[in-house]
């Protein structure tokens, strides 16, 4: 399969890049920039073929089967629609977009088109996550009375850019990190949040936007959900806990990129460690797309994924600005 | 100095007996009880020489200088006012009445007469909560981002009761757990919640009352603020963190009435234990306590301490009830 990169992104370098390689038959034909310079010095670097500025002219001219839309927040409705026109299939970033329309749009057309659509929510494919679902699954902990999120964080000083000082492009941590939060927990407990309440503030690094915001959710099966995500929260490490009629799992250093972290399972027998598969997450994210391109499966998190992960933000957002319990509003999905 | 206990409760026969009897020339003389029975079956199992049914008749009967009010929360009020107008030094259980304006009179009246007021909120006198405070206030954290109280646990089957199924006696878990979650946090930071959003829910022992509750607080100094509070979380062990600029503090096991606990400060160099002292919660307030009625000092949490941490709790039921952001209302405090 052939890849164009819609964005000269550091998630791709980091991580992107190399998990799109690590696949059967995987080609990186082009990547977009607006920056000439930039477009073409990252294609140097990573040993792209061609650099585009224009998405239509890079539609057009490279050879190219599925993208990966990696810009900024704001420019995601419009690329991937005009990716999924064109007949691509799309891996987009998260937020898909700044609104729950917009992204059911990206998400219909794709649909409409019989391309495959899918959010790049990592955190569902880590080892951690997966084993965590598992014991909630065969009812470890009994009845799930609610879930901490921990997601405050030291944003890296190469990362701060747009997503500290620019809400036209999608910046602050609402749309950053509660996106994953949310797909997360909804990985966990195979439901939605139906209203949540929150606070957030700039403690720091954010201007003209939230760096902190705590929120709590309530899901359907009356389950409640608390979290917390920062950009300024340097020694704070990150977790997920889970707690139930029969037992806890608490899980630290498991809201990150990298497979890592420790899972304790805690019940009438007391505590013991949960084991888990170390793989690098954005690979198995892409065997499954791949997969899914081939008709097998689904991705790990599809667009309907990737709209619901984005109206919990939204209403978080909302719930933050206004002071009152927002209900999630998921466009019909 | 002699002691009559309003209220044959457990928490006094559990703790707050010995933690008399451990001070210098301190005797209980009388237990009041709304039954007969109970009365003098607890005062023969305790040692007190006298039981009473009628309040008026203990303070004209019984020898003593305090009292320490331990009844339902909706009798803490006409209580307090009766022993203050007697001439006692009084020591009320949280949450010290059912509304702000109401314990806002408690102790006005107590500071007209001139004896000592004070509210049972053992969590600052833990030497845990002393050894954190400590390193918050050399600057071991640098300034607070944030602040996360876990104080969800299983409520004991003997104190079920009232806690979960009587909003006239005040039951619920907000008024029992959230007071002292408020009462910890303004002991830390030295400030008070200026506002908060909440979710609660009944999620298996609450009849009429909520028995889990999930709360957001704004700080002056612009802090943030996460609790959880629960009587049906067996297996979630209690925590309290403060997460600052230059490090953060994670404490375990300390949202408890026992001298245990541990405590982790990280920073740049890394993560390492703070030691605490493990002395009895209690026997420290009533130190502090017979200090303060002999001029000396003043109570670990004083009258206006139990005002301002119910006035938290009030804001919290409020929040949770209208889905609002909810202005706390210190009643002039």
């Amino acid at each position: 399969m052939r890849w164009a990169l819609i964005g000269a992104s550091r998630i791709a370098s980091s991580y992107m890049i190399d998990a799109i390689r690590a696949q059967d038959g995987a080609e990186i034909t082009a990547v977009l920039s607006s920056s000439a310079e930039r477009g073409a010095e990252y294609a140097q670097t990573h040993g792209v073929a061609q650099s585009y500025t224009d998405l239509d002219a890079l539609l057009s001219g490279a050879p190219c089967d599925a993208v990966y839309i990696s810009t900024t927040n704001e420019k995601h409705h419009a690329q991937a629609l005009a990716c999924i026109a064109a007949g691509k299939h799309v891996l987009c970033e998260k937020p898909l977009a700044m609104s729950v329309s917009d992204a059911n749009e990206m998400v219909t057309a794709a649909e409409d088109a019989g391309v495959v659509f899918a959010t790049n929510h990592h955190l569902r494919n880590a080892g951690t996550h997966l084993a965590i679902r598992e014991q909630i699954q065969k009812g470890a902990v009994g009845d799930v009375l609610s879930i901490r999120v921990f997601h405050a964080v030291q944003l890296p000083q190469d990362l701060q850019g747009w997503r500290i000082d620019n809400p036209e492009a999608g910046g602050g941590v609402i749309p950053d990190i509660v996106v994953h939060d949310a797909d997360t927990v909804r990985f966990h407990l195979d439901e939605d949040p139906v209203s949540v309440v929150a606070k957030a503030t700039a403690s720091g690094l954010g201007e003209g936007v939230e760096d902190s915001v705590m929120s709590v959710w309530t899901m359907p099966s009356g389950a409640m959900v608390m979290t917390h995500e920062s950009f300024t929260h340097a020694f704070a490490r990150t977790g997920f806990e889970v707690h139930g009629t029969r037992g806890s799992i608490v899980a630290r250093d498991v809201m990150t990129q990298r497979p890592v972290g420790e899972i304790t399972l805690t019940d009438a027998d007391g505590p013991r460690p949960i084991a888990f598969d170390a793989h690098n997450l954005y690979v198995r994210s892409l065997g499954l797309y791949y997969a899914a391109t081939r008709g097998q499966g689904r991705p790990s998190a599809d667009g309907v994924d990737g709209i619901k992960s984005l109206a919990v933000a939204l209403a978080v957002k909302e719930a933050a600005e206004t002071g009152r319990e927002v209900v999630v509003d998921y466009g019909g999905r």
